[in-house]
């Protein structure tokens, strides 16, 4: 099961650009205050770094992650999701001509 | 003024991704059953086709439009609307090295 839709939640007009557009996404507040996030990543591999410890949440496509802790790269799809600690890095890639990799980003 | 959030709103989690990532969307839904987008361009120059009319409002950066009815390029930028008629084509162009252009899509 992936999570098509996401009710009731307030979305910040303005994405946030990543990598001149590699990654873009869109935050969204809940009610009580908690932020998530919901973008897309592009073919290419990146680097990212977080401040909160964050799962992320595949809604569509598929990356492969790899946490700053491992040598290996972990595919992640539809319905499955992977976390990574705070104030660390972690590698995501998605492969030249496969479709971009649509998340959910959840902190805390 | 620009429109910085859009309260109370259905995300839809996977984005729409137009000419290999140069535009990214997500759509959301109003209680009522409203559905507009929310949007990036990158730096490019794209052609894009309506179904319903649209009005696109710009929320951070810049564009430049061309209507089919026109030759003329016009800016839009933050706080600024401009309308496209239904089932018609326009063009939307940010500059190399500008920042992208950040949108809400109203559509009907």
């Amino acid at each position: 099961m992936t999570t098509e839709k996401i009710d009731g939640v307030s979305v910040t007009t303005q994405a946030s650009v990543y990598f001149d557009g590699k990654c873009v996404s869109h935050g969204i507040t809940f009610p009580d205050g908690t932020k998530k996030s919901v973008g897309v990543i592009l073919p290419a591999t990146l680097t990212f770094s977080t401040g909160a410890p964050e799962t992320m949440e595949c809604v569509a496509g598929a990356c492969e992650y790899r946490l700053a802790s491992s040598d290996v790269w972990v595919k992640s799809g539809p319905g499955e999701t992977f976390s990574v600690p705070g104030n660390a890095k972690f590698d995501i890639r998605v492969a030249a001509g496969a479709e971009a990799y649509h998340y959910i980003c959840h902190f805390g």
